[in-house]
């Protein structure tokens, strides 16, 4: 035993007080001796050691609380493990890639493309779609109330800018505001659902602002998570669906307990389907929690009103809280597709269910016809929310102060819109409109396109911002891609990425049937890019099939 | 048995598809038989049964995934159970209280004073600070880019706004950001901790922009939390400490560890009695990280040279993990204290330890000159953090696409002020150095004030913005408290409260050494105004004790 190995001896805590001098070493337990690999290694840490050795050595080093010199205190063996498995393909390995490449781009790499287009995540302005004026210029003033004075700037944006500012601290949206959100805000907030709900009632103290819908939603599954082991909460997801959802179960350690959506009819919801998948559950977990996205993300469906009244039956039914990921309402295209409310069908449905099912549903300012992403607004609605709950509810908001205010301030403007009369009614509904007929169009020239392919086959896209087309691949492709340990169509999108510069996400990182493959992208390039990038794809999956046929 | 008490028979998982057709009794295994009450009731729930029978009778509900009509999902019982646990003390009943008494007022209820004073929380704006205006014109330029057009606005603030939004999609900051955060913001803030530090590098890969300083700390706890029972995480705080850390601890069912900082040397922070609390937690968990907040929340010490050194080299002796909450780094007023980061002191003791101590140090805009709260802007830098654990926290900020970008735009600007002959420089530090004197004036009259008052003793405010006197309360006070249930600091709040319309936060909210009661007090409001706060306070304090004794 020399000073050099010594650094790998491992005592027990009664003696670690004395471990800065190793030399007296008579009076150390020894627990663990293993001989370093490379003694005049400058950093020795545990990856030197073969992999059985490490895991017992990690072990034994976090039971004493002990590292050895140059060892992290927090590695990936000995971090949070629900973290680890946490996934996000929307800006997972091949966003990354993406990124890399418009640098590459950037430094005067060569390549067959111009420019990287990000048709991955659904980030309106990023794609070029201008912001709602009346919006900004609110915003404006809220920001610096000099410009009050300025007559540049219309009446009713003053007086939304006023009215927001007299909520806050000190007239500032520099000040906190309260945890639930601005109070003026949450109130306009209930007048929109109110209004769009025909009239059904919607409470000011119900309505929780947020960062964005994700916030609320990983806020309200933190809730429901509770149990060990066939007690743990199940949460009962869509597949496909937007990987927020698993990454929180992950997170959370809940249970994902899938359902998945009809592709031949549709993308559409069968309530046997959701049965199916409830008593499979029921073997192994608790599961509590029904997730709906309508206007489905990637998926594009939107849902009929008899679809959403099954759905609140089957919740009642089986005792599922419900959560309606609704962030899509406006941007419903295909003719005689129109948006309902969970909450209005619930009250519909007559104080049988409008009483009894809880439900919570979310909005936000990032997608529609705002795409205000960067903001981070939000709200959520609960509603049937067990009193003491909702108090835990507010408490755990609280903690993290308040959601941005910027961002509830905003939320204010989507949900208080101008009015007829106003000043700025004739510009914003000019705008608003272009952008969601623009959206329309796409919508459809996607579906046409993508239809025209051979091995391609994309559903109606209703609404949302997404196609999320099936793609046939040839065996031999399928066969390199597992070769590579890569999903087949993860392996598909990468090649995509890196021959024409579209950057898509794989059907694998929402979730899909065994054995089919997809892609999402979205819609929202400018017409003329986005008929470029559909040709640009069309030709490609025509050469890839070739190239592995 | 009839169809009425047959709702709350319940029957084994094997037998639940038949459920439906519950007349069909022979087929069950009937576990438990509850009679109901009431049978005419039209809501049934558990709270209708005895507390001992309610308790069985969740447990077996959440077993078999079943509960009765009427009956919520979600219930206390049902819910996290750490969220539970998760105490806010800033943002506690008091403070509800003064919300209520807010509206009262509004109502015309009569009440001994006019107008509540929320000195619970360090909300500068609210506290009728003004923002700084190049701050404002920047992010009003950044929010509504016409403006740039306007000559109204100096030229820095137009370059700094198509600089950052040159780094935006689309140029706008309606875009998402990279989840690391807008690069050119990462590279600002790396070059201001470099100039900070007088010199020492700091690489933008190493900086994360978040949504707040809380969100960051969070984030990192997050990540460090493992283990179970006796190797699960153990977080070591000072005590008092902010309750971001106790709630956030928590809430990830880490343990929390205790160190004690001493009042009677003005809170500083010992060695010894790190190394006491080290010891005593080894013996239940596996204390893996050190958290510090320099200068002190809720304390307002400052931390010498020597002590940050002393603290890094038990950290380094000990394998803990640092997080330096820094926040107030420009909040340092006391003659003689001067703030140093724990980096700077990493850097300069040399390779040994700057090559080897994983530390986090958190900023934020919310505190300083700004008291911008309302954005939730804030940054982290992550030192010697292991590559893998590294790559896995960009992964789970991912999951929150990206902090709000407005916050990120505004830490630009806190990282990259006005420099010596730019056009705003001039106003910029006028109103800098304004908010810093008078800080600096209101630490010294609040600790004059409070320490003519006897039975309150106050250490110097050294930094940060509150005070946190030690008060000496009446037998027969703490003795009514007790038997109302309320800790003696709490109920002297809530009294003081209804009688002044002050609010404080008790320092049970924070933690304190056992038979000791405090409460924090910001030091925010405006001379005039904290001149009244702290006179009214003495005089209550005094008519307290007299009352009691």
């Amino acid at each position: 035993v020399t000073r050099e190995t010594l650094n790998v001896l491992f005592v027990s805590p009664v003696d670690k007080k004395r471990r800065g001098d190793l030399m007296g070493v008579s009076s150390y337990r020894v627990l663990n001796f293993y001989p370093l690999p490379s003694l005049s290694s400058p950093h020795r840490n545990l990856s030197l050691f073969p992999a059985a050795q490490r895991e017992h050595l990690h072990q034994k080093m976090s039971e004493n609380g002990a590292l050895p010199r140059g060892g992290k205190v927090l590695t990936v063996d000995t971090m949070n493990a629900n973290v680890k498995k946490v996934d996000y393909a929307v800006r997972g390995p091949i966003v990354q890639r993406a990124v890399q490449i418009e640098k590459e781009l950037k430094e005067g790499v060569k390549k067959p493309f111009e420019e990287v287009i990000k048709a991955n995540i659904g980030d309106a302005h990023a794609m070029g779609q201008r912001p709602i004026t009346f919006f900004r210029q609110v915003m404006a003033l809220c920001t610096y109330p000099q410009l009050l004075d300025d007559n540049k700037f219309p009446e009713d944006a003053k007086n939304r800018a006023r009215r927001i500012l007299q909520s806050c601290g000190g007239n500032s949206i520099g000040a906190y505001t309260t945890s639930q959100g601005i109070e003026c805000v949450r109130h306009d907030v209930a007048n929109y659902i109110q209004r769009r709900d025909g009239g059904i009632p919607s409470d000011p103290d119900n309505i929780y602002l947020t960062t964005g819908a994700s916030d609320g939603i990983v806020t309200i599954l933190k809730l429901l998570t509770a149990g060990e082991g066939r007690t743990r909460t199940g949460v009962m997801i869509s597949i496909p669906q937007y990987p927020l959802y698993s990454a929180s179960i992950a997170e959370l350690g809940a249970v994902q307990v899938n359902y998945y959506l009809n592709e031949e009819k549709c993308w559409s919801l069968d309530i046997s389907e959701l049965q199916r998948s409830l008593q499979a559950a029921r073997e192994h977990c608790n599961p509590r929690v029904l997730c709906i996205i309508n206007p489905g993300n990637p998926t594009g469906q939107v849902q009929s009103r008899q679809c959403i009244e099954d759905v609140i039956q089957f919740a009642a039914k089986e005792n599922l809280f419900l959560m309606a990921d609704e962030v899509y309402q406006d941007n419903v295209y295909a003719e005689g597709c129109e948006f309902h409310s969970f909450k209005k069908v619930l009250f519909e449905m007559g104080p049988e269910y409008s009483s009894k099912v809880e439900l919570v549903s979310f909005h936000s300012t990032s997608k529609c016809y705002m795409g205000e992403c960067g903001f981070r607004g939000g709200y959520m609605e609960v509603i049937n929310m067990d009193p003491e709950v909702k108090a835990q509810l507010t408490k755990l908001v609280s903690v993290r102060l308040c959601p941005p205010a910027p961002g509830q301030a905003l939320m204010d403007l989507v949900v208080n819109s101008p009015k007829p009369g106003e000043p700025s009614y004739q510009t914003f509904m000019m705008e608003r409109t272009a952008i969601l007929s623009a959206l329309a169009e796409k919508a459809k020239l996607t579906e046409e396109i993508l239809n025209t392919v051979p091995g391609i086959r994309c559903n109606p896209v209703q609404g949302a911002m997404y196609s999320f087309p099936c793609i046939t691949l040839p065996e031999r492709a399928i066969n390199e891609a597992k070769a590579k340990g890569q999903a087949p169509d993860m392996f598909y999108c990468m090649k995509l990425l890196e021959e024409t510069g579209i950057c898509l996400v794989p059907g694998s990182g929402f979730g899909q049937r065994e054995g089919t493959y997809h892609f999402r992208m979205t819609i929202l390039p400018p017409t003329d890019k986005l008929k470029i990038l559909l040709n640009k794809l069309k030709e490609f999956h025509q050469k890839f099939t070739q190239q592995y046929s």
